[in-house]
């Protein structure tokens, strides 16, 4: 069994003992969806339908782009359906012999109004949508990295490690002045290094806009890594899979500015210690809040959360009574303790983590950086 | 009356023909919504809520970016709300004094399961979830810009046009040389000039991968513009705004390639001369489709679609059913046909139209590139 083989496989167990005869995945503008690269190779633009027959069917929008990239049973070009997915989803019936009245389960995220036409159009078919689901269980699935994804995360985080050292490198030796120099040294150097390009877009803020979670505009002419503190949150893409490291840049800080950077790395090493297997989540989060309460901050953001194909994935690592994360073998996260104040500027300090049998594995390199 | 009181001042006309208590805008990761920054600055990542008494609530993820770009009555902070919408809701409900009963609007986006759990959470009141919504309203209030609008795209439309200028020139020196170069000059030469950035990562593919069409990787280090069809398909935001033009670079093509492109100039002629106030946008999309039907090819993307803040808006120029869009003055929208073919690669010809009183004027300067 290959690789999409194995992925496939899991997902159709899933559909056996639950009953749904026919599931559809959507990747589309608006409803992002990467499990159908996880299952397929297809980059992106499709449906995706898998039979309780253990067959898929992939309808993508550009079907040259799929005849290179994606392995399906079956593979029906988008247009041939005037891009309306009910009129796909007929199909796929019909091509896997879907007896009338069986379970079609789509995907999560439809709106209520597109479900209601669903339920409406296709009457022949009882027409599932909910919270836990295909999509749901694909995306359990995709928080354990399977031995494949975990060498392209090796490899990936080397090659931001080597870029983290050139950047400390070429901020110190005066190299990089601007904001832009940053993102834009990063953007080149990680698609020389055979990257897909950057996992998100760059944000590189200098002391005069570092005060914001996610700075706006993602970069600027401004100048980077002067009096105060700057920060640079990037990520590379490799083969699909985005690295998600923050770099804290602080010159002659003062002392609010220390206190916000002390705070900043006792709360990564906290949670670091914390984030074994077999960890909650929630509780790593929470310990992290509280460290920080004790000195009367507040994070404005959660503490970290699962990477992959998407830049955002399982597990969250939040203190919210929703969160039931376990920590476990093959997890890839992030760790990314940080505070934000409108004088001082902010600080961050992110890094991605590998939680194997033998607890966490700090796969990239970046720190506060004194200059 | 200023810019946003005047948006808000619609959108408030809207909800008392409507009967609409109180509105509920999101702007989120999965759920992306500019409107909350065209109603009040925000640059992203809040909810927003109007009330019948024409005052807002803006619940910002980063209140100290909130602080400096955000005009609203309230403004409060989502983590106030442990980032949970339905405690903004209740909140919301209190500060403008909504009655028990009174119609509640989410997003149309709005999930199915999460619709479930809205109204099971706030039974005091009557949640409606529809497409006919104050979104959509708004969606089509923006389809149509204002004279601030046009201002900022014909600056937009300005520096895209001198960029399109120095990528010709640097194609044909040789100083631009592989994807990737043609790429960061764009990332480089956007933000130099004042732009946000790129409105979308830049698409360039050389002649070896032009037949896709949006290139995957978005670029590579690979050649770029040597014989046969080169595509370059890049956007620049500015003041939130995005331009989005296609050049296509053809050196020495063949007989086949040579067909491609005049079918495409062909087809963006016909295009242009019926693209005037009053027309159908459906229908200028079919006639194109049927210009190509002629020769045995098939587009397999829409003609076109409205710009803003966001890369795709409204008017939709493509050929399906539902499509009612009729072309009017103030409307921003692309034209941009194009065909891909496995052996010969891909030619698209996009340029940005502003609709006048008078009729189309074409703000970008995009062609095919003969060298």
């Amino acid at each position: 069994m290959n690789l999409y083989e194995k992925r496939l496989s899991n997902i159709y167990d899933w559909m056996a003992r639950e009953g749904i005869a026919l599931v559809m995945f959507e990747d589309t503008e608006g409803r992002r969806d990467k499990t159908i690269r996880w299952l397929t190779g297809q980059p992106g633009d499709a449906l995706l339908f898998l039979s309780l027959e253990r067959k898929c069917m992939l309808v993508p929008w550009d079907i040259n782009l799929a005849k290179v990239y994606a392995a399906a049973d079956i593979i029906l070009s988008y247009g041939q359906f005037d891009r309306i997915p009910r009129n796909a989803i007929r199909k796929a019936a019909e091509r896997f012999k879907i007896p009338q009245g069986s379970k079609i389960e789509i995907p999560p995220v439809t709106s209520y109004p597109v479900f209601l036409n669903y339920v409406g159009d296709l009457t022949e078919f009882d027409i599932i949508c909910r919270e836990r689901s295909a999509v749901s269980q694909a995306q359990k699935f995709r928080a354990v990295k399977d031995e494949e994804e975990i060498k392209i995360y090796r490899k990936a985080a080397g090659i931001t490690n080597i870029l983290t050292e050139l950047l400390e490198k070429n901020v110190r030796s005066g190299k990089i002045k601007t904001e832009m120099d940053a993102a834009l040294f990063i953007e080149t150097e990680a698609r020389r290094r055979g990257c897909e390009g950057t996992g998100f877009e760059t944000l590189a803020a200098g002391p005069e806009r570092s005060w914001s979670i996610h700075a706006f505009p993602a970069c600027t002419g401004a100048a980077f890594a002067g009096q105060g503190l700057s920060i640079l949150d990037f990520g590379l893409r490799l083969a699909g899979y985005t690295t998600d490291v923050t770099l804290t840049f602080a010159r002659d800080p003062d002392a609010p500015q220390e206190k916000l950077l002390g705070l900043t790395e006792r709360a990564y090493k906290l949670a670091l210690g914390m984030a074994q297997n077999g960890a909650s989540a929630r509780n790593i989060a929470a310990a992290v809040d509280g460290h920080f309460a004790k000195s009367k901050k507040a994070m404005p953001h959660a503490l970290g959360h699962g990477i992959g194909l998407e830049e955002h994935e399982d597990p969250p690592l939040r203190n919210r009574e929703d969160n039931t994360w376990i920590l476990e073998p093959g997890m890839v996260f992030t760790l990314e303790p940080g505070l934000y104040d409108p004088v001082c500027g902010g600080c961050r300090l992110e890094n991605d983590i590998l939680m194997t049998e033998t607890g966490p594995e700090v796969l990239t390199n970046a720190g506060i950086i004194r200059l």
